[in-house]
C-alpha cells in the first residue's frame, strides 16, 4: 500500500453478538484521538458476519469484499453465531475468507501483562510476559479448510500443507518484528520457530527454511521449540520468549493459551497481516451470553486498533500515527494500572466505561 | 489378554538418560510392594532407545519387539537423545513405534494435582484438578509419520487421519474410564470431546461418530469443546473437566500444557492402552541436562506404574494388583503432603530419595 490521500479509510466490520458493541466503543476513542492527532481517519462501515448471512444469504458479499479490500485498513469486532451456520456446519466465519483471499499470512497475536490485570499464574514475573504468537494464517492445516473428505462414512482426510514461500515471509516478518520489538523494550530479540519437526516432514522442512532466513538476520537470536515442550513453557516461563512464528493450527492453540494467561480473550488483540493488506480484531468472538449487555470487555478491541494505527504509521501514513498508537496503548495500560475492572476479571467496569476512562486518559494527557 | 499364568511378565523398558534412573526407582518400589501383596510379578529388562540405535544400529529389534509384544505389559523409561538421530533427522521414539504397531490408541494421560505440590495457577481451586487427556495415539495427524511428502523443495504435506473404527474405540474407551472415575470419586462423569469441528472436515467427522456413541452411554454427560477454546479453559477452570478425548497432535499439546499446571512433567504418568497391548512410562523425556546425576523425579514414573497394575487388576490378574495400585498412588500422595519437594519443584528430594520414602510409606501402612 501507499497511502493514497490524506484520508486514510479504515473498512469497520462490527460483525455480531459483541462485536458491535466494542466495535462502537472503539470508534468513540479513536475519533477524539484522531481529532487530538490532526489524523484523516474515516470509516467505512460494512455489513458481514453471520447475521448478515441469516439476512441476507452471504456471510460477506462481494460488494462488500470490494470494499473491504480497497479499504487501506480493515478493522473488525466479531463474526460468527450459534445455530447459524453454512449448509455444510462450519462456522460462519468470512475473517478466515478475508485471511486467505487478502493473502493474510502474518497473524500476529501479542500476550502482554497489562499492569493492574491479575495473570493467571502464582509466578509474579508473570506480569513481565510480553511475547507475540505469530500465527501463520494462510495454509498450515488450514489448507484443508473446505477441502477435507470422507470417504464412505469411514475415514476423514485433512491435508496440512506448509510452502517455501510462506514460510519464508512468515519467518522474515518475525525477525522484523523482533528487531523493531527490540529496539522499543531495549533488549536483544529473539525469535523462535514453533513446530514438531521431530515427527513430520512439512514440519522439518518449515524449520529447515526459517533457519535459511534467520542467516540472513544474524542481529536477532533464532531458536526453535517443539510444540509441546512450548504449551508447557508457556506455563512454566512465558516471560522468557519473544516473537514466536508458528503453524496455522498452532498458533490457533497457543494464542488463546497465551490470551488465558494475561486476563483471557478481552484482552487479546491481533492483527491479520499481508503484503499489501491487514484485518485488525479482538481474538475473542462474538460471546452470546453477554451480548446486548453492555459487559463486553473493548480493551482487545482498543489495543487492535493501536496495532492498526501503529500499522498505518510505519507504512507511510505518517508518524502521528504511531505516536497516536502509542499513546492509545498507555492510555489503556493506565486506566487499567489504577485498579479498573471488567466483568471478565471480577469486576464491574462495562463496555462503555472502559472506553470513557480511555477516552479521558488520552484527553488529559496533553 | 487373558493372563496367561500366576506370574505376570512386564517387559521393563529403561531407555535413555533419566529413563534408565526412574525406572531403577520405581522397581525398588514395586519390588517390596508386590511382596507385600502377594503379586507373581518378574521383569524382562529389555533395550531400546536411542542408545541401543548408537550401539547396535537398530533403536528396538524385531526380537525385542516381540518380548515386549509377548509380555503382559510394558514398563517404559523414557527415550531419545539429542545429536542421536534417525538418518532423515526425526526422533529416536521407538514408543511411537510401539504405539502404532500395537494398536494402543488410548493414550491416557491423567492431570492431577498432588497434595502439596504447588500448581502453577494462581486460584486455589487448581488443587482441585483430577482430569484426564485421552489422547488418540495411532492416526490423527500421526498417520502423516514417515509419509509426509516435500515436493521439489517448495511445498510440504501431511495428511490426518480421522477413522470411524477408531473414533468409535476411543468414545467407548473415554466413557468407560469416565464411568469407573465417577464411582471412584463418587459424582458424575464428563466426557468433553476436544475437536476443531468448526473448520476441518475431519473433525466434523470425529464429532458426528463420538456422538453417536455417546447415545449408548446415556449416564455419562457428553459434551465437546473446541481445541483453541480448551487451551483457554485448562488455564481459566481446569477444575471443571473429567475426561479428554481428543485427536493424536492435540492430545499432545493439550497433555504437555495439564501437565505444566500440576508440576510439570515429572508428576505426568501416561499409559498407552490398546485392545491386547499396553505401554505404561512418565510423559517426559530423558532430560539429558540432569541425566545421570540422580535428579530425575520419579513420581511420574511411580504413577505410571500404579496405572499399570490397575490395568492388571481389570485385566483379570486379581483384586490385589488393583489394590497394591491404590496403595502404590496413595503413598505418592502422602509423601508429598508431608512436604516433600523434588528438584523440579524447587526442593532437593532427588531419585532415590523420593522412591525411599514411597517404598517406606507403603510398608508402614498395613
Ligand atoms: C473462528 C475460528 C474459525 C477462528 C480460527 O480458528 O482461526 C478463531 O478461533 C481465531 O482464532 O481467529
Ligand atoms: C517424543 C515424541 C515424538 C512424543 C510424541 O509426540 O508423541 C512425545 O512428545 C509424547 O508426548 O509422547
Amino acid at each position: 500500500m501507499a497511502l493514497s490521500s490524506n484520508t486514510v479509510r479504515v473498512a469497520l466490520m462490527p460483525g455480531d453478538g459483541i462485536g458491535t458493541e466494542v466495535t462502537e466503543a472503539c470508534a468513540s476513542v479513536l475519533e477524539p484521538l484522531a481529532r487530538r492527532h490532526g489524523l484523516g481517519l474515516s470509516f467505512d462501515p460494512l455489513r458481514a458476519g453471520a447475521m448478515a448471512y441469516r439476512d441476507t444469504g452471504s456471510a460477506m458479499d462481494e460488494a462488500t469484499f470490494a470494499r473491504a479490500r480497497d479499504a487501506d485498513a480493515i478493522l473488525l469486532g466479531a463474526m460468527g453465531w450459534p445455530g447459524i451456520r453454512y449448509p455444510d456446519g462450519t462456522e460462519i466465519a468470512p475473517q478466515l475468507d478475508l485471511r486467505f483471499r487478502l493473502g493474510l499470512y502474518a497473524g500476529v497475536r501479542p500476550i502482554r501483562a497489562l499492569p493492574g490485570v491479575p495473570t493467571a499464574l502464582a509466578d509474579p514475573r508473570a506480569a513481565k510476559i510480553d511475547l507475540v504468537i505469530l500465527r501463520e494464517s494462510t495454509e498450515g492445516l488450514f489448507a484443508a479448510r473446505g477441502r477435507g473428505e470422507v470417504i464412505e462414512d469411514r475415514e476423514a482426510r485433512d491435508t496440512m500443507v506448509i510452502t517455501r514461500a510462506t514460510t519464508e515471509r512468515l519467518s522474515t516478518f518475525a525477525f522484523n518484528l523482533a528487531r523493531r520489538r527490540a529496539a522499543r523494550r531495549g533488549r536483544p530479540g529473539r525469535v523462535t520457530l514453533v513446530d514438531k519437526a521431530n515427527v513430520f516432514t512439512g514440519f522439518a522442512f518449515m524449520r529447515k527454511v526459517f533457519h535459511e532466513i534467520a542467516a540472513q538476520h544474524g542481529d536477532v537470536v533464532a531458536a526453535h521449540h517443539y510444540i509441546d515442550a512450548m504449551a508447557l513453557d508457556l506455563i512454566r516461563r512465558p516471560w522468557d520468549f519473544d516473537v514466536l512464528p508458528t503453524e496455522n493450527m498452532f498458533g490457533d492453540i497457543l494464542s488463546d493459551l497465551g490470551a488465558g494467561l494475561v486476563g483471557g480473550m478481552g484482552f487479546a488483540p491481533s492483527a491479520d497481516i499481508g503484503d499489501g493488506h491487514a484485518v485488525f480484531q479482538p481474538s475473542h468472538g462474538t460471546a452470546p451470553d453477554i451480548a446486548g449487555r453492555g459487559l463486553a470487555n473493548p480493551t482487545a478491541m482498543l489495543l487492535s486498533a493501536a496495532m492498526m494505527l501503529d500499522w498505518l504509521g510505519e507504512r507511510g501514513a505518517g508518524e502521528s500515527w504511531s505516536e497516536a498508537a502509542a499513546e492509545l496503548e498507555a492510555a489503556v495500560d493506565a486506566v487499567f494500572a489504577t485498579g479498573l475492572r471488567t466483568p471478565d476479571i471480577g469486576g464491574n467496569a462495562g463496555t462503555a466505561e472502559v472506553a470513557r476512562r480511555v477516552a479521558e486518559r488520552i484527553g488529559s494527557s496533553a
